[in-house]
Order: C-alpha cells, then structure tokens, then sequence
C-alpha cells in the first residue's frame, strides 16, 4: 500500500492511495501514519476497508513528509561505490553512521531553504527505509521483519558545515527544511528487491543523478542489522542509505543550490519529489 | 520548581517535588513533562495549585527519565578545556556536536548495560539543558530566553564504537540506557549561574571526577545559539554539554566499566543520580 501525509504543516492528516492512485482520507481509521500506528500493523488496520468507500482528497492539498513524529533519522554516508568515488573518498569498511535532526523534515514538494552563511548547499536523493518494530542486535536475515516500508529521501547537505566545522557531519545534515520524506511511504511487500531500483535527480531539468541500488556497499538489510548493534531501532525510525553519483560537490567545477533552482527527484515505485529552493529569511 | 516523572519504564507520569522535597503527582494537571508542557508554559500551569493538596508519591516508585517524548538529544564533545588535556584531543575552535538515539534515555537510577562486544564503556557527568521554545538563528543574549530548565546526563560513551568504527561518535553514544536523565528536571529560575555549578562522579565509592561549570570552553548560551545556527531547536530538545576531566579513558592505565560496579555522580543543584552497572543480555 501507499500512504501520505496530507494538509498543512503540522496538522497533516493521514491518506492512502486506492487502486486507481486517488488519495482517499483515512483520518477516521488511523491518528497518524508514524511509529505508533506501524507497530500497531497499520495495514492490517486497513484489511477489511474498502478504500473506494472513503472521501476523496483534493489534489490541491499540500503532501506533508509521508511518516509523523520520527525520532531518529539517521543517515548512511558513502553508501555507494560510485558516489565514493567522486567524492575522492575510501571506501568504508563499515557503514558511516550520522544524525539529521527531526526538525528538518519538509514534506516532498515544500520550498528547501538555504541556509544563513551556506555556500555549499547540496542534494542527495536516496532510498530511506522505515522501522516498523523495534530492533535491538537484530540479524541481517531477521532485518526485513522490522521494515515498515520505503520513501524517498532527499539528503539535503551543506558541505562546509557539514566538513569543515570541526566534529562530526550533523552539522550541515540537519539544517531547516533538509529531510525531505515522501511523497508516498511505500510498504515493504510492494517493493520485490530494495538492490535493484533505478534513481534519478534532475536540478533545473538537467540529469544529475542517474543510479541504481545495486551500486550500495552496504545492503538495506545489513544497514539495519549493522545500526541495531549499536543503538534500539524503535518504529518510526527512518533511515536514508546514501546516495549515487551527481552530487554538486562531485561536478567539476563544483555546483551548489542556488534560490530559484528546482529540484525534481525520484526513485522506482516510490514517486517523486519536485522543489523549489529558496534563501533563508 | 524540579519536576520528575515517575512508574514504570513507558508509563512515567508527572510529579512536582513541594517545599519540603515531597514529590507530588501532578498528572491530573499536565499529562507528562515533555516538549508540549513546555511550550505551554509547565510553571504558569502550577502557578495556582497549592502543591500540599496534590497526591504524594511513594518514595518507593522508580523515578523515570525527567523530559518524556524527547525527539533531538544532542551532545557537545570536548567542552571542558581540563578534559580535552587528558585525552589528548586538541581544544576545538567551536562546539563539536555529536548525536545521542533518544532510544537510549533512561531514568536515573536504573541499571546501565555494558553493551554486546564493549571493551571501553566509560561514563561522563554533564549538565544537560532542556529546551522550552523553539529556536532558529537565535543569539547567545537571547539564548535564555528558549532554555526551559536543567537536569543531570550521564553521557555513557564506548570508546572503541566512538572513536574507532569509522564515521561520527553517534555509534558510541545510543547504545541502550546510555543516556540517564534526571532525577530532576529543574527549571532555569532555581539555577542562579550555570557556569558556577559543582559536578562529581563516584565509580564504586572512589571519586572519579571532580568539576566545576566554570572551566567550560563554551557557555550554556553560546551553544544554544551556536545549534541554532545549524537547526531549528524544539521544545524538549536536550543538549548535554560535556564533561569535566576523570573519564575512564583519561585514566593511567585506562580504566572501563564492568558488570557490578556502581555509578554516583550528582550537580549542584540538580540532584544525584545512582545507578549499578550490568552486561547485556
């Protein structure tokens, strides 16, 4: 199933997508698309209604991020050979582990802010998972038991900050508007193979990135299995696995966002985003 | 006015300690301490309640993390310049942050795990700051402003997942109950100057570090506003603020947590925390 978020920021409501990929109000059903709702099975919740049934939503509503009240969104880096590569950096030998914080999450279509004093503002599109149940020093072959689904994850990232600030990259990941999720939170059983979907970013209409996830080093289930060795995976948690090639900090000469630019990203089966970026106030 | 929350893990409630330190159950008036309560204005709810009328609690109940729901828990890094001299790190020109899972909060008696595979568990006494109104490129004068309250932060840290597992701190600081809150959240009013507070911390009996606020190498205010340049800050937002010297790792020959020892460490004014130290299962 495809679930949204929908109506304006912090008052989103929760819908899905029926069979004809018409979003049908689900308010009356769920509180929420979040961890509380995903643990409780929400599609099972939803087994016995038939979403025809339900009100139509306009296609005038704003989509909010496509998972409510997450608490740890946390970050993969240097996920991809290729990515690696262009960036001039070694290939890890463990999963690069950093935070965003919760309060840069932006619905898939919102304006993205550049930041006060950024000069490098880059993009990412990724595949992010989502927690469905909690996982605490669980296996590879146990990993996909406690993945709710999949969306789409634009990595929004300031280079400086983020590499020459001193500490860790938290701070060029968590910026305001920098966690783009959705539009569409897609549960695991509709995707067949998490290594093998196609990604793209175009800035402006131009192709930037053009991957696969089959180029990962790390799978989707060993990065989950590899984070709950070190910290209690609770529902809810998003996890962005890093990103393909055709970063702005990869082009030569490097290319950063700039207001007015458009964003527009995508990933197979998941939908896509599409963004205005704008400067901070 | 020092707040605690009280019960069973996940089922704290809300309770206010009166004028001779008897803690009373305020859930009929706030549904927890969290970001929500805050926002409200948690000391203008109780402003009229005479707190003598107000159920007690037993002294019995566990007492529970002191901030319930908490989305960002943030550390700085190398904040003590004495602390930064004993493990040799340079002193940093600005803040280092690092990100702790709030899936390891726990309350400030329970017991501490030593993780699956740590060598190198290592405890670290902080003043933590609650955060009470959101905040976004705010200054360091207006910094107090946003700043609800006070607690104690055990900021249990595995040397080896921190420092030598490739990437960010982030892998050393979320292990489960690494992040002991409390026994009170005590609101900015009572604290008269956050840069004159004395700090301890006892391993079995023996006095492992002793500190004071003032050799802080960035004040509480600075890093409010120093986050706040990088990320929107949410009511019940934590920030620890980083450890004086006398951390395991400092120690000649290092010396790390192991299964039955015992944990004291209290800050002047915020009360004390106890708790016994055990593997993981």
């Amino acid at each position: 199933m495809r679930f949204v978020r929908f109506g304006p920021s912090g008052q989103e409501k929760p819908g899905v997508l029926d069979a004809q990929g018409v979003i049908r109000d689900i308010s009356s059903i769920v509180h929420d698309i979040d961890g509380r709702s995903l643990a409780a099975g929400l599609q099972n919740t939803l087994a016995e209604t038939a979403l025809e049934t339900l009100p139509v939503v306009p296609e005038t509503e704003r989509l909010g991020p496509c998972i409510g009240n997450i608490r740890s969104f946390i970050g993969v880096g240097m996920n991809y050979a290729d990515h690696a590569l262009e960036t001039g950096a070694a290939i890890p030998t463990e999963p690069v582990l950093f935070n965003k914080a919760p309060s840069c999450i932006n619905g898939p279509n919102d304006d993205i802010i550049i930041p006060r004093q950024s000069r490098k503002t880059d993009w990412e599109v990724e595949l992010a998972i989502v927690i469905g149940k909690r996982a605490s020093y669980i296996s590879s072959l146990d990993a996909p038991s406690v993945i709710a689904g999949y969306c789409i994850c634009n990595d929004l990232s300031e280079r400086e900050f983020q590499m020459e600030r001193g500490g860790t990259w938290n701070k060029g990941k968590s910026c305001p508007t920098f966690g783009p999720l959705g539009p569409w939170f897609v549960t695991a059983d509709e995707i067949k193979d998490t290594q093998k979907l196609d990604m793209w970013l175009d800035l402006n209409g131009e192709r930037m990135q053009t991957g696969n996830t089959s180029t990962m080093i790390f799978t989707v289930p060993y990065i989950v299995s590899y984070i709950s060795q070190f910290m209690i995976l609770e529902p809810g948690d998003v996890i962005t696995t890093g990103t393909p090639p055709g970063v702005g900090m990869g082009q030569k000469p490097q290319r950063f966002l700039k207001p007015g630019d458009k964003l527009t990203l995508g990933i197979e089966g998941l939908g896509s985003q599409s963004a205005k970026v704008i400067g901070a106030e």
